[in-house]
């Protein structure tokens, strides 16, 4: 082995850092790859008419998940979701996944078949096929690995990079809720550690907490666009917080942004239990991750088709690169926003 | 968790009772996945004339690599020919990978290069594009996932489930030279563990040595079919030893099968070392695995195209299901083929 010879440690560069030191150089061969590393998923041309979608996650016990809180059904489902979810953010169908699992012997069959059976509730109600994988032992922890496979039309399928300046920036759904959800599981579980007897207070935060353990992926969002005959310039989905989603685009399209704070969607639950936490909301919206929404930009011209739209929110808008990505905060001042998000690789 | 309620430890079953447990109700929804669970690949459907192959596989420290004698440029490179091997036994022809990683803090980023740098070889070689992945922290060993897409036109792509009774069953290349290298770093690594300062006696193992660290996959065998044209009736890659796969054909095509060990094809090298170890070589190719090697099934009527082809040997017939698959000794004894191959989730 050789990595004791000259010793950079990964931490000082994070996962994308070491991203950008493993893509270096890969230039690609067929003429039918159309996408490769840099973005929610890889793009493979088909034909005129058709391509085919591919991401892959992996998900690592106690780094990705505690399974002390963590119901293996909602795992098995959270595994799946999260990943089609890459799918959709390329404003692509999901059809298939392909499951790949480590296991330690401290699991029965049961348990494994507890994931499976949430792996499939999410193949179900996506109408995803599970089509193959790879099932092995762990010499530890339990790993599991999804690839999941999309279809579309390449004139519909959005990028990071492909973004302009003026255009409007937007997102479905709420954001913060599975941060907080985390936390609040976070506290219990301390809680139950200190004393075993203690009973999970669980019950009001419902909301959250199924934001956290058994997220769904926005499916609907690409309906509703396609429906709406908007093809968004650019989309990305919101795994690793607002902020860290924001700043892929603005430098993948090489465009600056503006957020309005006030215009950020937090469920009032979410705030009610931020201020029990004593953090602020839009803390955990920009940085918390793990919301699955989607993250996207139009064109301005396509900005009053989604006028009182329910599942959508106009976030800000984006500006030419050198202006930066900026957060206007509610008292009227603005901070630089900084990616401060999940990425397990970087230093704490 | 669940898992202590009810509890049928896994090694009762192993990875293919497991997967039979898995699978069990998943019916494919989109009309367009061919094959789903089952075959060395799954495939999906997406023109007349075209399919997409696709296959995933795990691979976990101290289960399926030592990083005590394995380079990590060869773990790269092995990690990546060993998955396209899969797409190769469906006769189609890989053109992107997916690679996701898991990795500890005790490897530093020139270490993780290294093993990219193992993954590109293989992707220049085999005229790969590697698309995307995912990189994350593991809480202990090293993961490696890649998932492999190729392409083939549906009439050419070869399951397992195809074969006939009366048919030739025949294996490219050479078998038991991957088990035997295996034995013989263990065998190193035991003296090493014992001295320190012994070195290590390997120059004259080289053909045995490169068959486990660094194996091929046998592109040039799906070239050569296609020259000479042959459509074999089924296909498998010898992963998990020579026995192990004539069993998934006999029972996947429901035939039975006659293998002559005469016929086995074993490198003299290989025969020499396994006296070494008191092992009969015939055992070495029947239960060793990772050789990488295809074996596969064609009609009587195709035999003549393989006539003194250097690549290729005949070892056996398919007879019908109820003469089940047996081996022909050398003494002209025969016994019942049973798979005793690489199985990591199987009791030992």
């Amino acid at each position: 082995m050789s990595e004791n010879n000259k010793f950079t440690p990964i931490k000082t560069l994070g996962e994308y850092g070491l991203i950008d030191r493993i893509k270096l150089n890969a230039r690609n061969k067929n003429k039918n790859t159309t996408k490769g590393i840099g973005d929610d998923a890889a793009v493979i041309a088909i034909s005129k008419n058709e391509s085919v979608v591919i991401s892959a996650d992996m998900l690592i016990e106690g780094v990705h998940f505690d399974l002390m809180y963590t119901p293996l059904l909602h795992l098995g489902y959270k595994a799946t979701t999260s990943n089609l979810s890459d799918i959709y953010a390329m404003n692509a169908k999901p059809e298939q996944i392909l499951v790949s699992i480590a296991i330690s012997n401290k699991f029965s069959v049961e348990a494994i078949e507890e994931i499976y059976q949430g792996i499939k509730k999410a193949c179900d109600f996506y109408a995803v096929d599970l089509v193959g994988g790879d099932t092995t032992s762990s010499t530890t922890g339990l790993v599991i690995s999804i690839t999941a496979i999309g279809r579309a039309n390449p004139r519909n399928i959005t990028y990071r990079n492909t973004a302009k300046k003026g255009d409007v920036l937007m997102v479905s759904g709420d954001l913060g809720s599975a941060y907080l959800g985390l936390q609040i599981l976070e506290r219990e579980k301390a809680v139950f550690t200190e004393n075993p007897n203690m009973q999970p207070q669980l019950n009001e935060y419902q909301y959250l907490l199924q934001r956290q353990l058994r997220p769904e992926a926005r499916k609907d969002v690409v309906k509703m666009l396609e429906e709406m005959q908007v093809v968004p310039t650019a989309m990305i989905d919101v795994s690793d917080g607002l902020a860290s989603e924001v700043l892929h685009i603005c430098q993948q399209s090489k465009v600056g942004a503006i957020v309005y704070e006030e215009k950020i969607p937090i469920d009032p639950s979410a705030v009610e239990v931020s201020c029990d936490f004593n953090i602020n909301p839009t803390t955990c919206a920009m940085n918390g991750g793990e919301d699955y929404e989607l993250l996207f930009a139009i064109n301005l011209n396509d900005l009053s088709k989604f006028k009182n739209h329910p599942h959508f929110t106009v976030l800000g808008e984006l500006v030419s690169e050198e202006k930066g990505a900026k957060l206007k905060l509610k008292g009227g001042n603005s901070c630089k926003i900084i990616a401060q998000g999940w990425n397990s690789l970087l230093e704490k």
